[in-house]
């Protein structure tokens, strides 16, 4: 029997170019089944819907709801917020005030930790709830599932500008011989692995990725920029933010600062080799850190991913209206060659703040660049370009009215 | 009467993701004139001619020369180097042994030295030969031309990409609440004022643009970003990194190298300012250095800047085979709605190693934005995409055999 009550939408974590696409997916599914419900959304997250701001997405415009596929951030506003036992009465309170029967999370890591003790707290407050996770995140790190929505775009913009900048190096190597490019992804290598889709010749960029899945040496990496660079003239690098050494200290200035969830904050690992290499090697180098473009750059997304991170929205309403509870959507790969994906599903207790990282056997002996086997891997994932509404020659971008509807 | 010879085409500075617009087509052009005489690229600019360096282009592959016009970096490769007065016998010599009547060179400030320098020493050594520069930069600083080709593109690039981490910023401001772009432009502030194309509602992105051309207070800076953050509850900032104090000092790190041409060698200044934000206002802060990403992204770049390229390219041809020489192609704006430019001249005397800057009339009164003035001269200048072929899911350049046609 299903549920009878309202749904409750809601974006978590770090944006991605297509996180959008899955609320998108949620919120129309979730229209096209006509429950006789309304769907709400939690504006910024758990935060949001604890302190009560949460809005009726019913009543936006449709075409705003349909152009939340090209548009990247989060649509609905996301939260970093860990969940406190003491939040949840509150949390209770207000699934019972509006009568939410379904609950939709949309996030990584963190969030599906959310999403799991939302799952509990329902539970043990006898609250009858389908509590479904839909997942995202450029970092690639959510176990189960094959691959994150959200990667393929981050993995096709980090690839793109690898082949441009690198070609740029390539041709004018007179001043600066060595570029670093410093990419997102603490614990995990997945993104900064996906540079390797840039090379088509053995020459090309980039020629060295360093990964946080192996220890880095600090001897061993000007040993081999120096061999690259004696060969070619310039070399190209591409480092993860989050390097340690064999001791697990981090290569990477700034450790000192923790996140809401005890994360370590890192930045400025692509200046420290970048020293590295004009001091001990004595050749200018530079330094692209792109930063938050990595997540957002929309602009150049795959259409692949976007097509799935919709797909894993619509699939999360199928499931909860199916009276699935307390499972994240997964990505199942059915081929390669064609390349087939279906949707599966997960119990977000083990999903919830486990890290999937690159497999050691995807990383050559060298431990300075990735195997054809990760390529085969990730090249599906970067297929295809989102069709993009351009106005005065940039993307047009939609911003939902966030106070429209809003719950009392 | 025009001359009869070779002609030779050259790059020199930093690419733009359309400098190869021109290369193609000074090449398509002096083709299509079919005079019965070759035409050579120098390998490296100047620095390949001078080595001997040089190729016969009617070797390559005519479509691997089309494909030039979507392809980034240097083509020919590039070079940064000052040619001094012990070069003018060896270029003669090399000018002479290959018949070179016709010389075209596509670069920047630096670059129309080069090529003013080699008029002068064909004269003095009365060697008559057709000298036009061919103009790019993603600076937009060369005098007497309405703007540059490269300039456009870069803008497009850099404007998607504050608009797209704008958004971004303001979904997710609970972590890092003030983002920083730090952008390319040593002494003039074009390229970082064209980050203002993003905004479409005075509440978005970017809140504050700071200019090389006029000076930069830190206490300023800090009182600006934080009377946003208290209204918005995030900021978001692009910077030039060339912006100076009042004593005329850098505000950025490494001041203390040179390059070739005496330019002192900048970096970091976003992450000084990122460390200013969060020691004086105690918030945390972000820096994205997009790097040779922003004269490199053909993946985005501007069909206006790439058609107008090519378009310089052409006529520099086009008034070699009039009887021009000593010149610079420049961009004559006619109309701004509907948009229309064509092509005039300038003598290289009066462009070499003059930069133009940004007007201090479109900067505002607070020297913290620019005014709609400048607005209404960029917008046109991004419009429209390129149409890139792609392959594996990423933009599929051309690499020339720089070695093929090699003369002896």
């Amino acid at each position: 029997m299903v549920l009878k009550g309202n749904a409750i939408v809601a974006q978590s974590g770090g944006p991605t170019a297509v996180i959008n696409n899955s609320a998108c997916g949620v919120i129309e599914e979730w229209m096209r089944q006509n429950t006789g419900d309304k769907i709400f959304a939690g504006v910024s997250g758990i935060k949001g819907i604890l302190e009560g701001n949460i809005i009726d997405l019913t009543q936006q415009d449709a075409a705003k709801i349909a152009a939340l596929r090209h548009t990247p951030g989060a649509g609905l506003f996301s939260c970093r917020y860990k969940v406190q036992p003491s939040d949840q009465e509150k949390m209770i309170e207000i699934f019972r005030r509006h009568n939410i029967r379904y609950f939709f999370y949309n996030g990584g890591n963190d969030s599906m930790d959310t999403a799991y003790q939302t799952y509990l707290a329902a539970k043990a407050a006898g609250w009858e709830m389908q509590v479904i996770g839909v997942p995202k995140t450029i970092d690639n790190d959510l176990p189960f599932t094959d691959h994150c929505p959200g990667f393929g775009s981050a993995a096709k913009f980090i690839a793109a500008c690898v082949r441009e900048t690198g070609i740029d190096l390539e041709s004018v190597s007179t001043k600066n011989k060595v570029t670093i490019l410093e990419a997102m992804g603490r614990n995990a290598g997945w993104l900064t692995a996906a540079a390797a889709l840039a090379r088509r010749f053995p020459d090309e960029a980039p020629h060295l990725i360093y990964l946080p899945e192996v220890p880095f040496s600090k001897s061993k990496f000007i040993a081999e920029v120096e061999a690259i660079y004696k060969t070619l003239g310039y070399c190209y690098v591409v480092v993860s933010e989050g390097i340690r050494d064999d001791q697990g200290e981090y290569i990477a200035a700034g450790t000192a600062q923790k996140d809401a969830f005890g994360h370590v904050q890192l930045s400025g690992v692509g200046d420290v080799l970048k020293n590295l290499v004009e001091s001990e090697i004595g050749i200018k180098a530079r330094c692209n850190t792109l930063g938050t473009t990595q997540r957002s750059a929309m602009h150049f997304a795959s259409k692949t991913d976007a097509d799935e991170a919709y797909m894993c929205g619509v699939e999360a309403v199928r499931m909860a209206l199916a009276g699935k509870t307390g499972v994240m959507v997964t990505l199942e790969r059915e081929s390669n060659s064609p390349y087939k994906c279906v949707t599966g599903e997960a119990p977000l207790s083990g999903v919830a703040n486990v890290e999937k990282k690159l497999p050691v056997e995807w990383i050559n002996a060298n431990h300075n660049y990735v195997t054809d086997e990760f390529i085969e891997y990730a090249r599906p994932l970067i297929m295809g370009e989102v069709d993009l509404p351009m106005k005065d020659g940039l993307p047009d971008y939609v911003r939902l009215d966030l106070q429209k509807g809003r719950l009392l």
